[in-house]
């Protein structure tokens, strides 16, 4: 219920208001065009905020939790237990998306949707749907109405936030082996073999990447996901954390929000709310390359472009948050440069400029 | 003679710090590697700082700003008087680099080291060595004397903010018509020829760049820079505030304080530091990857990677200034991230992990 009046909520881009950021960044004293993505985004906020001058408030991390019945395949380097193991770590500031939440000078929310244990730490969201999904190689993660709430309880906390005034969301993960489903995920809806979508995760050896390819070719060919069907697909080679974080993107979207989509595993929780529902694709900003191979597939299949290359494959949301300060550069922009008339420059000559 | 011992005090990065700073990164809570550029930038700083903990303390951008007598040529879409004109905006905070600086936290330094007319406007550092380069198409742009004293004027301005506390700095240009003379500076170092290094700059029309590529070589063929001399490189096919860039970055290396390398006109600078002295390079950090086409060929001979991709081509010191933030990022990570231990977090399996 909450899902479907959310997907019909999410409309389309202001038109006018682009239009009217697009004429101001013309104006401005550089050639224009000259500041490339920081003018794009500065204009896709407009059509987002419908603000020709749009702002950044109270930027906020969302990172969700959730565990994966797949890691009894070997296909992780790193024991379950890590995945409750790193929520205090995210509370208390000392992880990595905790530092970098704290640079970007923006508010981090955890919210257990999926984790195998009880999580008590305080400063946690407790919102689990399920403890852990089962074993995607061997049946369905969880039920067509797990799956449901799942994106639901990231639809729920995506309000939450716009409610207190976020201004800026990202997205982040934390689940240990979720490399796996996202695998899973990327291959159902682009027709891509196991061998193609799957990467070293956190550096895994040839051993157990053999093992992660295995437990993905007999995810897609025991569960068989119709790629038509988006909910199919997430309920059966999904996560928790990846169907509550398609939430938070949802919810994003109908709250005229951007959202920063992060690596590898956001990125499928980001296909998945394109494919529930096409129009969310124009709220979403893409902030960095990851090093997992399968990125740039996700990434081509949204028509997203990544900003920052560096390498990075830790997932929490760590790329969104850095690339909220570029985000912010965006609109300051467009908000504080003068224009040649205000400045007092000589125009650019016409008849030498590229049309 | 400040030249000369200038090149001399650079040294080499400290292994030791290095080393030190290499061992915490791979104690934190996360796969070893797994922050990719973030964790090489913490660690080349702890070896250019020599502290094992880097921090970012004051952030400056420094702007030379110079003419170029091959505007006569036709090379540019906006008229000379824009050089000056833009200072003004500069010192003002409504230019483009003037919001950015400010994003970042940095202080923002301007310096007229050769615009072609008299700049009385409060704030701009007054360090012309002459008004205006010659037109590189019919001879060479200064004498090697001229060269010397820009390079050491950036020498100075780069010691006088390090001796006010300056722990980051970032390089930025303004001169109009200068992707030329960093074009016929990238074809002298490259062997390249005129066709290969010339680009759109602010975006000039197909009739333009046919110019632009005419005085590209002319310029290689009246004056013959030899290319085992960085100093008849400079004089002869460069510009004045590419010189005092150069010597920013010489004096940011043997003060050894890091240096953001901005776009085509700043890696021209940068390439001609380096062919000074190789040292230089260690200390040097790419920020952006700019559309001028030659900049990426530049960056390879720098072997430099760029970390932002945003299309942009405005110079100033932009992109620079962006990646400040990204510098800092590193230097928390290392700082104020839990190790294993620390946090309670349960080790990964070695025998899963690429080795």
């Amino acid at each position: 219920m909450l899902l479907e009046m959310t997907l019909r909520r999410i409309g389309s881009l202001d038109a006018g208001a682009m239009e009217k950021a697009q004429r101001r960044l013309d104006s401005l004293i550089k050639p224009p065009g000259s500041l490339g993505v920081l003018e794009e985004m500065a204009v896709r906020l407009a059509g987002i905020t419908g603000d020709p001058k749009p702002q950044v408030r109270n930027k906020t991390v969302i990172v969700m939790a959730g565990d994966h019945g797949v890691v009894a395949e070997g296909v992780s380097v790193a024991p379950q237990q890590v995945t409750a193991q790193m929520l205090p770590a995210f509370v208390g500031g000392v992880a990595g998306i905790g530092v970098l939440a704290r640079h970007a000078g923006a508010r981090l929310v955890v919210v257990d949707v999926g984790v195998a244990v009880p999580v008590e730490f305080p400063g946690v969201l407790q919102r689990k749907v399920r403890a852990g999904t089962g074993n995607i190689a061997v049946g369905p993660a969880m039920s067509r109405e797990e799956a449901v709430r799942a994106l639901e309880t990231g639809i729920e906390v995506a309000q939450e936030e716009i409610e207190r005034g976020a201004g800026l969301l990202a997205v982040g993960d934390m689940g240990i082996g979720n490399t796996t489903p996202s695998s899973a995920i990327l291959a159902a809806f682009g027709g891509y073999t196991a061998e193609e979508v799957a990467g070293r995760g956190t550096m895994v050896n040839d051993q157990v990447l053999k093992r992660k390819i295995g437990a993905i070719a007999r995810a897609l060919q025991v569960n068989r996901p119709d790629p038509q069907d988006a909910l199919d697909v997430l309920s059966k080679v999904g996560g928790l954390e990846i169907a509550g974080l398609a939430g938070v993107i949802l919810g994003a979207a109908a709250g005229r929000v951007p959202v920063l989509i992060d690596g590898f595993i956001t990125t499928a929780a980001a296909l998945v709310a394109y494919k529930l529902q096409p129009k969310t694709r124009e709220f979403m900003i893409a902030s960095h390359l990851s090093e997992e191979q399968g990125h740039r597939l996700m990434l081509e299949q949204l028509n997203l472009t990544p900003v920052i290359h560096m390498k990075m494959r830790l997932g929490e949301g760590t790329g969104a948050a850095l690339t909220m300060h570029l985000v912010e550069a965006a609109t300051r922009i467009i908000r504080e440069m003068a224009s040649f008339d205000e400045a007092g420059v000589s125009a650019l000559e016409e008849d030498k400029i590229l049309k």
